[in-house]
């Protein structure tokens, strides 16, 4: 979490109704859409990722509507069931939790619902939990030759400030988000970006709702106005990570975060540990997910990581518990970071007398130091 | 703001899965039910209190159920509208914006409802559109007499950590509020205190919900947890909030709000002004509107005040808007900073030209520093 | 204290020999020398205004020099003591506390000095002990005609950001100055401004000196760095200061100071109160010190304006020790804090029983009104 | 920078003359004496480590004196600049900047003074321009062994609070430090901690002090209080660091800087480069120089590893400028942090064509994860 940020965070609220107001509120609006990199309308919620997850559906869809899903990793998952309550009904495809989301396989199952029962298309961009990504624009693709009108819906939380999207260009209806990851704030809000075929399908859309309604959001956000009272405090915040974003440059954000995933995969393999992603093209920028070695528990692992070091690593979520740990290498962090913690995996393994190849690190640090030597991108 | 409350939000992000986490967790629940005063559940969502509102509805009803609501005031309205958004059928009891709710009306509607189709009564305990209070207790003894067997749904937003709230003497079933009144923080917490009524209530309940929803809360809070990820930065200034609420005593932090209450109205008195609150058992202890002099428009009135003198007085809302003007007396507040905001009125009445009588302020003074002069209670 | 200037003090500390600093050096340097105005330098150390007093001797005087002063009040007669500890002879003109330096009784002292004994004269701007200032361009003025070539030094540590102040107009040679009064930052920077006539009075000076010795921290300034260590975080608090002083103009901040020594003045008459100051002209824009009615003893009222409102007033100093209080008007302060301190004199005089006339703080907002129509100065 | 202490000084500044400073004065005073291991007074200045030195001689010497100082390196070229300043005369024994003060020549230089012309030793515990260490118990024992009364001077600016500092038990008389190294805080703070004979010896030293003088800051201290405006702040700050370092144990923050400094050592020697100290009892726990190879200049590869890691790495200072570059590892620093820097480190001799081998930070994850396995000293 940036100290500026942080700092941001702690300016006294100000009056959700006042001029000075209006202004930070059109500067979170416009800068979220740089961000999101749509000109559409971009609507932000007091809340979780899971409370963007909800109003995507209610906004869109009815009780009863088909839903095509998969089964990408554990917040694919959740999200699944999610559906579930809201009485939709979900074409669930099977995953192992390996692999993102297969266009050709999204292209076949449109291709066969000639009745055009399926209104959405439900994908999570990049899986916190596995470390794999889906191809967003690979999947339109596949809608477009199926030639189907099914809204595409995607969950961007652990993508979106880290790993490039492109919301109007690849053609997502409906883009989830929230504050906590790429977006380097504190957990509180959640985001939708919105297509113009999802604001017209939200007319007939008939799940009841009131506090996810996008249509008032929508018509106070004009004027840099919420329609509940919005969490100033985390908007302020927000307003300095997009600057930041921009000051960067989106280009030098994504190819930062690539350069960690290289790193880090490299220090995987000098370790020899296996990544839990099976396709190199799907290498999640944001985080890697690395497999335990048979007999090890990884949570183990990382209690004695998180005691010795003081550093938290992820843990194996869903059906991955104890089988994996995540290393994150998302939102405000830097080579020196990134070398710190692959430094405290490396001696974690040593200290939880994880069987592992010495010189992870070196690995790393080789390519990191080689990357460092081409100029920045403008 | 108090200063304490906005560097504790400024603390890094811990993991939300972390066993410090659940220290946090713990804090904050326990020391809400404090704050509620009561032994039941409260839940915490990231959501202002709209969302809260939404909670209490769609876990405790089943669209179709008949509700009933009284027009004390805008939010009064704003709540109703919500209810009818869910297909709730609302008997909206009409009101001035002058009066609460009146308990012999809440026992007369459900004696009337000899077949139970009413499923809940909804009130706001401080209307912060009016300056008017609901007595709680009353309306309890209403429903008792008239031994029905509807929800009592209640709406603090404006009153927890400011006004007297018992939630269990009282009887509520569910009181919904948020961060950003009484209890000093910046908004994006609500909050549901859920009496074991409203609990059984929400197993038969048929709105659908999935976010709101109380259950895998509960679960999951045991332990200090939260089902999605939580507004964490917002829990540590709640945890500061508690704090200070219970190193100051909730009785002297009432004794305090009241005495506020009653030196602004002096006040009001003192310029030859007129309270909107009609009735003063029913004044509140958060905030006093004002109603302006006919052909004076209070905006424009508030417009010169924050111009000339960088306050911000509460503009009247709904069909009260350009009529009055509020004064608030809430949550971290001194006898000083009263001063300072009377004076800022009685400066902004000359400036703006509006027809007083001097004097307010030193009405206020004098009631002020008499009331010094007695001890704390303890 | 402003918010802005503790979250800028809360930035990370950068190296202080880095390109960062230097930017950061430049421009608190500057902004000192626009505060000061003057074109000459203006050195900072990490020490209190004590220090800065110091650095004032001993880069000038040397031991055995004879210099002009004056029992203007407490800091006064501590800066004399000070010369005293440095071997310097002192001319310390008796003085009443209720009235600043009589230009004509310097232009009669320095005419007598006709072997031109007299080194340097050394005055206090603002008197933070009796709310009574010196008209420094008269003592200039004094000093010319009687053709005399000592130097003028100046305290101008509670004026400075707050009181019109003109180093390099009104002819002083080095004007003393610290952090925590006008430039409304935390306690630890002392400033000395100096004219060319002070610098060429260092290479002949015998006083011992390093820690504060011009001459290095001058030529390491010109790059925008120090000599010794800087009080980094202090210098992000002085950068947003004169941000602050700047964007509001230096103009309209000695207007706005001037105001509020005319309201607290017109509330002191009020209650039927007696100025300390005795002479019009020199009434302070910063502070006002207020005599309390013979029989009641100001440190109990002060006790008890602290117990039971919170606030602290200026107690008496020296010789004034439970004879007076002091009410500060100075730096980050607008019209409504203003009326809460007034209001807080006029409640603690009530509470503790002392005689005064009700309605001062009556008068002092009909007048902060009736200024307030006025259009800002550009 | 820890945040901790950040959030500490962005506090709104209390008065320094009422209760509640007194708590904060003493707290930090009393936990200073747990720092410096002493039960005499400790003296706290706004000003700079420089300020520090200022006070240890002004107090304790004359115009006159004889010191022996030892040229250790950078530091102790200045502190001895500074005696000149004050007119002391000072036996400055060379030295290679590779060697702490050998106690033999101490015990030789003193047995050699029969007259008793030497007033004091003065010596610095951690070079900070060297990373060389020197034995203090031993320059004691050396000095009672020559049965000299002379004072024995100590600048400990960069080992308090992360090397092992006993003033009591090591026969310091006057030891100086500051606020910005081991203390963790900003600079702006100096320190002295005083011996009772340092005491008695300030009532005969007839150096010109004022500021500086230990007497009524000592005095004023008993209840808390200081002479000269406190810089109120950063003691927030000191009171905080007291806390962590209690917190931890200062046997426990000792024992981590030695690690610290043994897993750098074992880097360097990884990398096959050379460490400037040239005794290994004299290598210092909070920070490591390295010797540039020869033909590299190490300002330029100090110039790249900021650019392109935006790390700062220590410069050469004096005699040593462009010949080495210092590793920090003191202060609030855990072992992530330190393998970051290290890896820093490593990449930036890779990014700059400097020979070096490869591992060197494998070899220090190899040391601090076997180290991490042993119990906590407690």
């Amino acid at each position: 979490m940036p100290d500026r940020i942080l700092r941001a965070i702690a300016q006294p609220t100000i009056d959700h109704r006042g001029p000075a107001f209006a202004l930070l509120g059109r500067e979170v609006l416009d800068g979220l859409q740089r961000v999101f990199q749509t000109r559409g309308p971009v609507v932000i919620y007091p809340s979780s990722g899971t409370g963007a997850w909800e109003a995507a559906f209610v906004n869109t869809l009815s009780a009863g509507d088909k839903v095509l899903m998969f089964e990408t990793g554990h917040f694919a998952v959740l999200w699944r069931d999610m559906a579930a309550r809201f009485g939709l009904h979900v074409d669930f495809v099977p995953g192992d939790w390996r692999h993102g989301v297969d266009p050709a396989l999204v292209e076949q199952k449109l291709t066969e619902d000639r009745g055009g029962a399926i209104k959405a298309v439900a994908v999570v961009h990049n899986e916190t939990s596995t470390g794999v990504t889906t191809r967003i624009a690979g999947v339109r693709r596949a809608m477009d030759a199926a030639r189907h009108p099914a809204l595409l819906l995607v969950d961007a939380v652990s993508s979106l400030g880290s790993i490039e999207y492109r919301h109007d260009e690849w053609g997502a209806d409906v883009t989830v988000s929230s504050s906590q990851k790429g977006m380097m704030l504190p957990p509180g809000l959640g985001f939708n970006a919105i297509s113009e075929k999802a604001l017209a399908a939200s007319s007939s859309a008939r799940l009841p709702r009131s506090y996810w309604d996008w249509a008032p959001m929508i018509k106070n956000n004009a004027a840099g106005f919420f329609t509940t009272t919005p969490a100033t405090n985390l908007l302020y915040g927000l307003r300095e990570a997009v600057r930041m974003l921009m000051d960067e440059g989106l280009v030098n954000v994504f190819a930062r975060h690539r350069r960690f995933g290289e790193a880090t995969r490299r220090a995987v393999a000098g370790w020899e540990l296996e990544i839990l992603c099976a396709t190199p093209e799907e290498y999640s920028p944001a985080l890697t997910a690395v497999v335990m070695p048979a007999g090890h528990d990884a949570d183990a692992f990382r209690a004695i990581v998180l005691e010795r070091f003081d550093m938290s690593l992820g843990a194996g979520l869903g059906k991955l518990k104890g089988k994996v740990f995540r290393i994150g290498h998302l939102g405000d962090f830097n080579d020196l970071m990134l070398a710190g913690t692959l430094g405290g995996v490396e001696m974690g393994l040593a200290a939880a007398e994880v069987p592992f190849a010495r010189g992870g690190v070196t690995a790393a640090l080789d390519y990191l130091a080689s990357e460092a030597r081409r100029p920045a991108l403008t």
